[in-house]
C-alpha cells in the first residue's frame, strides 16, 4: 500500500498534503499516509477515462464481463487482507464484512452476466419500407454508454457501495470508464481494493484508463471530478447534504451531467391494528434488530414506527430488545458524535420521551428509543428526519386514519414496510396505494435492512431518499443509469453496432418492426 | 371557442387579462379573446390533476387506450375546423397541416397499442426462496407513472408537438394526467384540440382531472406549473432560453422534477469526398429542401454543412435551389424577427460569405445561404448556433481530418448526418463513431427532417440539443420519461398490480427468476 491514487496503470506523484485513515474502536491512526489527489490527477485519470471511453464503450459483453469476473475473483483472493483492513478502519465485525464482500463479488458477478447476455441494450430494429408514402427509412436504436463514470463510495458499506460496488459495477458493465474518489473513512480498504481492478484491467488487457481511484480527505477532488469535463455522470451515497452539493455543482457545469445520489431517509414502518395484536412482540423484536444491525448504520434501517392503540407490548418487547443491545463502536467519530446530537435532539422535543439511551456510551453508538404521539409528530417536522444510527421512534397514533394523514406527509423514502394481518388488509391497501408514490420498495412485513442484489430490486425512491427517483443503485436496473439511447437512420451494416445488425450474432433478444426477436 | 382556459371537465372563470392569436400571414388579430389562467385555475387543473392521478395511474390499458384512440378519432373528425385555424395562426400550408395531423392520430394510436400491450412497464418477478441463507425474499417491480405531467407545446409543430402532442400522447399512455400550458401562437387550435381531449376524457368514463388546458400570452402561467407541487415531470419543445428557465425552476422547488426541453440543435451535416463527386448536385438538392421545409421552422433542419475541397457543383446546386425558393411567412412575428438578426449576424461575420438572401423579403422567412472556411468557423463559435428559420451555413474544410477536428466542437444535437460513397467508408466509420456521443440520431444519407415516429426512432440528444439526454421525446421509447421503478417484497397477491402476479393475466412479456416470461 502506496498510499497514492491509482491513475490507470500507474500512481499519482506524491503530494505535500497527506491523510491517515483512523482505527474506528480506537482513534488511533493507521499506517500508511495517504496522498491527496492534486488537480492534475485529476486531470490525468478524467482524460484517461475519456480515452478508454473510445475503445470501451465498443467492447463486447464477454470483455466486460471478464473484467467483472476477474475483480470478483481478486476480491476473493484478497479477502483476508481486505477484510483485516476493513475492521480496523470502520469497526465493522469480520462476519459482516465477509458477507458484505460476498455481496460485492456476487454484484460483479450478477453484473458480468447481465453484460455477457446483452439484451438489457433494448436494442430495436425497424426496417426500411421504400414502397411508404412517404418512404420509411431503416431505424435502429439501443442503449449506449454516457461515457466516463465519477463514483463516491460510501463510509458505511466500504465494500459492497465503494471502490468495486454497484456504482462501478454497473457502470463498467454498461461500457463507462469509472473514476472513484475513495471514501476518507476506509482508504487502506478502497486502496487494496483498487489495487484489485487496476491488476484485472491490465490482466484482461483493457485500456487501463478503465478505472482510477482518487484520495483526498476533504471536498477538493471529488468537486474537481464532478467538474471535470470529461465526466458523463455521477454516483453518489452517503448524506443528503454530500449529495445536494454534487447535484448543484454537476448543474453548474457548461454541460450539466446526471447525479444519481443515494441519500438515505427514515424508512417508516407501519404496524397495522390486527399485526399489532397478534405479533406485537415478534414485530418487535425483528424491527429491534433491523434498527441496530450494523450499529444502525444502514441507509434501510427503521427510523420511524407508527403504532396504533394497544402497543404495549409492542413497545416493552422493543424497548427489551434494545436496551439489551451492546453499543458497539461507530464507523467514525464524526457519524458518533452526529448520532449523538441526533438524540439529543429527539430527548429535547417537547412530546418524545425517551424509553432506552438514558446514557449514552462514550464514542459508541448506543440504542435508543423514543416513543411520541401523532400530535407532536405533526407539530415537529424534525421528527422526520433521519438520525443516522441505532435509534428509532415510535409515534403512537390513535386510529389507522391518523396514521394515513402522517404517512401522507411522508417525504421520498428508499422503503415503507408494512405489517397487517388478515384484518388490516383493506387498510393495508389504501396505505401501500399512498405509500407507492412516496416509496422505491414497499415492504409487506419483515424489515428493510438486507437490500437483496438482483433483477426486481429497487434501491432508490422519490427525492430527498435520492436526487433522481427514477433509478435504482441496487440490482441489475441500476446500469440503466449510465446509458442513452442512439439511433441509426439507413447505416450500411458494417457501420452498425453489431446489437442492431440483422444477423443478431449476439443473440439478444430485441425488438423487430414491433415485434419480438427471441435471441440466442 | 370561449377563450377559456379548460379545467378538467369545466373551465377557468374570466380574466381581465387577455390575448388573442395573430394571423401569421397578415398580423391582423383573430377572435376570440383568451383569457389568461389565474393563479386559482393554475392551481385547480393540479389539484384535480393530482386527484385523477390517484385512480389513473391504475387503469387498465385498455381504458388508456381508449383514451387516446378517442382523441385520434376526435382529431380526424374535427380535422377541417382544427387545420382552418392552425393554417390562419401558423401559415403553414393546408397540406402540411394535414400531414401533421396525420402524424398526431398516428402517434395517439401507436402509444395507444403500447399502453395496451402493456409489457413497458418492465415487469420483473423473483419469488422468495425460504430455503436460502438468508432467505430470499419475493420481490417484484414494475415502472410505475411519476404524477401529472406539465407539458409545453412548440410554436413549430401546432399538432404533433402541442395539445395533443407526442408528450401528451406518451404521459396519458403512462398513465400520468397532463396539464397544458398552450403556446401561445396557436390558442386557438390548442383549443379546439384541448376541446376534443376534455370530451374524450368525459365519454370514456375518467376522472376529469386527467387533463387540463392553461392559457397565458406570456411566462407566468408556466412558471406557476412548474413550480406547482402537484406537478411531477415537464415536457417542453423549443428555445433554449424558454428550456433552461424551466430546468432552473424545476431544480428550486423544494421537491426538484425532471424537466425534458427538447432546445433544437443545428444538425450538421458531413458531405465525405466521395459522396460530394458522385453526388454533389443531388445532396446539395436534398439538403436544400431540408432546409427550407416549413420555412426551415424544423428542428432537425440542417444548420451547417460541412464539405471537402470540390464543392463547387454542390454549392451552385445549393445556391441555385434555395435562391429558387420562395419566401413565405413565418410562424410569428419574433420568430421573423429573430431569423432576420440570425441572418444579419452571419452577414456580418468577417469571413464568411452570403451566397444567397441578399435582399430578405419583409416579415418572410426568406432562404440564406452562407459559406465559409474551418479557419473563420474556429474563430468564430457562434457561426455554431442555430439560426431557427431557411438558412445553412456550408464550411469548406480543407481534409477530412479537418471536418473530423470541427465535428469534434459540435455540441449535443438531435442528429447528425453523414454522406458516404464507398470510398469514404473508413472515414465515415471514424465519423461516425466520434459524433455518436454527439447526438441522438445518426443519419447515413438522407436528410434530418421528417422523424419517423416508431419503436426505434431517437428525437433527443446531449445537452443543449435537449436538457436531459437519456430519453427521447418522439416515438414509444418517451413513455420512459414519465416513470420510475417500485418494488413490492412479500407482497400477497391482492395488494399488487395485476402486471406483477403470478398468474400473468394481462399476458406481459416479462422477466421471472432473470429468465424471460413470453406473455400471452
Amino acid at each position: 500500500m502506496n498510499g497514492l491514487s491509482i491513475i490507470g496503470a500507474g500512481y499519482s506523484l506524491p503530494s505535500t498534503r497527506t491523510f491517515r485513515a483512523v482505527e474506528a474502536a480506537t482513534g488511533t491512526s493507521l499506517e500508511p499516509d495517504f496522498h491527496t489527489a492534486l488537480d492534475a490527477d485529476v486531470d490525468r485519470a478524467c482524460r484517461l477515462a475519456a480515452e478508454a471511453f473510445e475503445t470501451f464503450r465498443d467492447s463486447v459483453g464477454a470483455a466486460r464481463g471478464a473484467l467483472l469476473r476477474g475483480i470478483a475473483a481478486g476480491l476473493e483472493r484478497d479477502a483476508d487482507a481486505i477484510v483485516a483492513r476493513a475492521m480496523a478502519e470502520t469497526a465493522l465485525p469480520e462476519a459482516r464484512l465477509r458477507g458484505e464482500l460476498a455481496r460485492t463479488t456476487n454484484q460483479l458477478r450478477l453484473f458480468a452476466s447481465v453484460a455477457e447476455e446483452g439484451s438489457w441494450v433494448d436494442a430495436r430494429i425497424e426496417h426500411a419500407d421504400p414502397q411508404r408514402t412517404p418512404p420509411k427509412p431503416d431505424l435502429r436504436s439501443m442503449l449506449r454508454p454516457l461515457g466516463p463514470v465519477a463514483v463516491f463510495g460510501a463510509s458505511n458499506f466500504p465494500l459492497a457501495f465503494s471502490v468495486a460496488g454497484g456504482d462501478t459495477a454497473s457502470a463498467l458493465a454498461s461500457g463507462c470508464p469509472v473514476v472513484v474518489k475513495a471514501h476518507p473513512a476506509h482508504p487502506g480498504t478502497s486502496a487494496l481494493v483498487g489495487r484489485v481492478v487496476q491488476r484485472v484491467v491490465a490482466e484482461t488487457g483493457l485500456t487501463e484508463g478503465v478505472f482510477s481511484l482518487l484520495f483526498d480527505a476533504g471536498i477538493d477532488v471529488g468537486l474537481a471530478l464532478v467538474r471535470h469535463p470529461a465526466i458523463a455522470a455521477v454516483g453518489f451515497t452517503g448524506s443528503r447534504r454530500g449529495g445536494l452539493a454534487l447535484v448543484v455543482e454537476a448543474s453548474r457545469r457548461p454541460v450539466p451531467i446526471p447525479v444519481y445520489a443515494e441519500m438515505g431517509s427514515v424508512n417508516p414502518v407501519f404496524v397495522l391494528p390486527g399485526a399489532l395484536a397478534a405479533r406485537g412482540a415478534e414485530i418487535a423484536g425483528a424491527v429491534a434488530g433491523s434498527v441496530t444491525l450494523g450499529v444502525g448504520q444502514f441507509c434501510t434501517n427503521p427510523g420511524l414506527v407508527f403504532v396504533t392503540p394497544g402497543a404495549d407490548v409492542f413497545l416493552n418487547t422493543l424497548a427489551d430488545a434494545l436496551g439489551g443491545t451492546v453499543p458497539a463502536s461507530m464507523l467514525t467519530s464524526a457519524i458518533c458524535d452526529a448520532y449523538g446530537t441526533g438524540v439529543a435532539r429527539l430527548t429535547a422535543t417537547p412530546g418524545v420521551t425517551r424509553l432506552v439511551g438514558e446514557s449514552l456510551a462514550l464514542g459508541q453508538g448506543t440504542p435508543a428509543l423514543f416513543v411520541t404521539d401523532a400530535a407532536t409528530f405533526r407539530a415537529h417536522p424534525h421528527l422526520a428526519d433521519e438520525v443516522f444510527g441505532p435509534t428509532t421512534l415510535v409515534v403512537r397514533c390513535a386510529t389507522v386514519e391518523e396514521m394515513r394523514d402522517l404517512a401522507g406527509r411522508m417525504e421520498g423514502q428508499l422503503t415503507a414496510t408494512l405489517h397487517a394481518d388478515a384484518q388490516d388488509q383493506a387498510e393495508a391497501a389504501r396505505l401501500a396505494a399512498l405509500l407507492e408514490s412516496r416509496a422505491g420498495r414497499l415492504l409487506f412485513g419483515g424489515v428493510p435492512t438486507g437490500v437483496e442484489v438482483g433483477h426486481a430490486i429497487v434501491h432508490g425512491g422519490p427525492f430527498p431518499a435520492t436526487s433522481d427517483g427514477r433509478s435504482t443503485s441496487v440490482g441489475t436496473r441500476a446500469i440503466l443509469r449510465w446509458v442513452r439511447p442512439v439511433c441509426w437512420q439507413d447505416a450500411p451494416a458494417a457501420l452498425l453496432p453489431a446489437a442492431l445488425r440483422d444477423d443478431n450474432t449476439l443473440g439478444l433478444r430485441r425488438s423487430g418492426d414491433g415485434g419480438w426477436e427471441s435471441g440466442a
